[in-house]
């Protein structure tokens, strides 16, 4: 559905600012608590937290994140799933949201509702009250970001900061052509196994998989080790390379390092009790960058989703 | 100054992602804490809140909130003080922020420096801790928006709700004309005398001036009541109208309700030992709407600011 349209009637700037976040609150519905615990005062009033608190922000943007393909119900929905992937990969769940919308006048409102109830069906789904909001005006463009809060309950948060050379590399379910498959807004977050993971003491560092694995496991490599991963390790989605699995990005999924002295069989027997319909695959080991064996994956020649970097314009 | 250039080795597009996110966390300094608890990781992890926790979120956007006459360092620190308003509005204290930006690529690298050294700055100064963040690339776009946490330590948190007939209502400093005197970035936010407000029993509703007293006003009156404003009484930045102070915006005053019961001499005595500089005016009363006298300011006559209402474009 393109979200522009020729007719000031059907726009969002014919319904102005006032109608159009009364339109907002309707479309959120109960997502929505009431003021000052919702959307209507100069600040929202947060729900208690009870572990530690954790907070995440990423937008989605017309043209980057989703274009005239993505049922707009769907955009809504991947804004949420987005941040909550960030969250997973942190063992947090969800506590509260806020959203701002960076819009222009010519967003038609039947795509503006859909955008809206999508996000609302989604943070009911995951029980996410979205407490605030803003909207703003700016020509050409569509912009939404979402801020999401989240608590560790368990007894530490599981960083990037943490894998030592030996410790397994494991990742959630495929890899690869998340856009052409429609999995970039389909995917389905991995909170559960994220708080799941944060609880097994084996785990030591866990990040989520968004620019591509290529990229993100370089920030999960301990200094002084590489990650060596034995070719036809990867899981791939059907039809894709290796190249699509370590470079096309937006797979929210989950890589994490396991000390080497876990069991890594009762490891994997507890996984897959715990989570019989979630694909796990031990992709290789970090070891001493100087022993890098040959024939392993060679990462730099890979580089996953770099963002901002263009060839100049004239 | 200009924040795009025509020279790619100028612009952030040439600096690429991972570059510019480590530039942003050198601009930001010890604005922002490491990792888990600042910049870093999938999430951060934020400190420890002693009260009841606040949000709120607000965006400066190139051409709506700032143009070429405003420096970036004031760019930077308007985003955070717009939010720091928003807070003081309701009694409390910052305690984080986070900050998501859209920016084109041909943006130039030193405007960019520029506001995240304002940005770190202001929250030097405030004490809030940038400790997390999103950069995303749009065409023909500077938008950032903070979202910024909070706390209120006293025993109840002043919403815009709770004002009655017979009410006094306050005004802090002076209104009208923020574009023309640079009012609109050089503006203090009210959190002292916010935090204050909220421990004074008679004050029983409170915000802040954003989109123009007229239309904000609104927000603050109880159903059936009017406010009842005698000409004249409204404190007026020089050289600005009625018609300005009351439909201007960008005044990032606070406006609040004091008890008809309360002994205002006494009030605004407190309130002189507590804030010798700081300007307090009586603008009037809320009375009933039926009962509502001839020759007070008709504030229907004035609109404020409402975003998103534009005329028809072809």
């Amino acid at each position: 559905m393109h979200p522009f349209t020729r007719h000031h009637a059907d726009s969002v700037s014919a319904l102005g600012e006032e109608k159009l976040i009364a339109a907002i609150r309707r479309w959120l519905g109960t997502a929505s608590p009431r003021a000052p615990f919702g959307i209507g005062d100069d600040c929202a009033v947060l729900p208690v937290a009870r572990g530690r608190q954790l907070i995440t922000v990423d937008p989605v943007i017309y043209g980057r994140h989703f274009d005239d393909s993505v049922p707009p119900r769907a955009v809504g929905a991947k804004l949420l799933k987005r941040n909550l992937s960030d969250l997973a990969a942190m063992g947090g769940r969800p506590t509260a949201a806020v959203l701002a919308l960076t819009l222009d006048a010519r967003v038609s409102r039947k795509w503006l509702e859909q955008f809206y109830r999508g996000l609302a069906a989604c943070a009911r789904h995951y029980g996410v009250p979205i407490v605030g909001g803003d909207v703003a005006q700016a020509d050409g463009i569509i912009a939404a970001s979402l801020t999401l809060l989240g608590e560790a309950r368990g007894r530490r948060i599981v960083t990037r900061t943490g894998a030592r050379v030996g410790d397994a590399i494991y990742v959630t379910g495929q890899l690869g052509g998340s856009l052409r498959s429609g999995h970039h807004y389909r995917f389905t977050p991995r909170l559960a196994e994220g708080t799941w993971l944060a609880r097994q003491a084996g785990v030591r560092a866990m990040m989520d998989v968004s620019d591509g694995l290529a990229k993100d496991l370089r920030a999960l490599t301990p200094p002084g080790a590489a990650p060596a991963l034995p070719p036809g390790s990867l899981s791939l989605r059907p039809g894709c390379t290796v190249a699509a699995a370590l470079s096309d990005g937006e797979d929210y999924e989950l890589v994490f390092a396991v000390a080497a002295r876990t069991d890594l069989a009762r490891f994997e027997r507890a996984w897959k009790r715990a989570f019989p319909r979630t694909q796990l695959t031990c992709i290789g080991r970090f070891i001493a960058a100087k022993k890098l064996p040959p024939g392993v994956v060679d990462l730099d020649k890979f580089h996953g989703y770099e963002h901002l970097k263009q060839l100049p314009r004239s």
